[in-house]
């Protein structure tokens, strides 16, 4: 599978997202069909103009401070299907074709399965 | 309209929760129904445990280092449905009914509203 969408990153796009003291900005990523949430990420600047172009989520990963394709290694990848900025330009939405069995390392198909209240 | 929504946060599940170097975890909202993500914002220890105990969103606001409880000032209240926390525990998910026009200051629905790709 390949992702049709593609986008360069505007100038005037780019000047309304804040990035935050360590460079980088929240990414929501929500499953197109299912409307689920599946996690949330962060980008810099690099990783969010791949990420456009690329129709694929990339993310830069903090723990071990790189860039991390989303599912390079698990296969798990995310593809691009619409990609929004909120209000004050600090948090990004992306929806996504979600391949494999999920978005979570743990396997599961969501980062989201615990509820509070359950222990 | 009040919430049947209150549930006690367990010294377990609190111990789950990664709180950031501000104290801060980061929460996203999602309307029940039309499953759209409204917006993300930040909740402290103390907000957290507002909001899962009367039901409705309760932030910590960082650019006014002040409790927000979302709706006191605009109506526009969230009345919580289910909140989960996410595998590695630094990410909250909120499903809510949100009251009045929307959940972003903007007077849009969803805080979400501008797309890239745009201009």
């Amino acid at each position: 599978m390949e992702s049709n969408y593609s986008v360069a990153l505007s100038a005037t796009e780019l000047s309304r997202v804040r990035f935050n003291e360590d460079g980088l900005v929240a990414a929501i990523v929500q499953e197109v069909g299912t409307n689920e949430v599946l996690m949330m990420a962060w980008m810099n600047k690099e990783t969010l103009e791949m990420s456009l172009g690329q129709g694929r989520t990339v993310f830069w990963s903090r723990s071990r401070q790189e860039i991390w394709r989303k599912g390079d290694t698990s296969g798990d990848r995310q593809f691009i299907q619409s990609a929004a900025y909120d209000c004050d330009g600090d948090t990004l939405l992306f929806t996504v074709i979600q391949e494999g069995a999920g978005a979570c390392h743990t396997g599961a198909h969501t980062c989201f399965f615990r509820q509070f209240g359950s222990e």
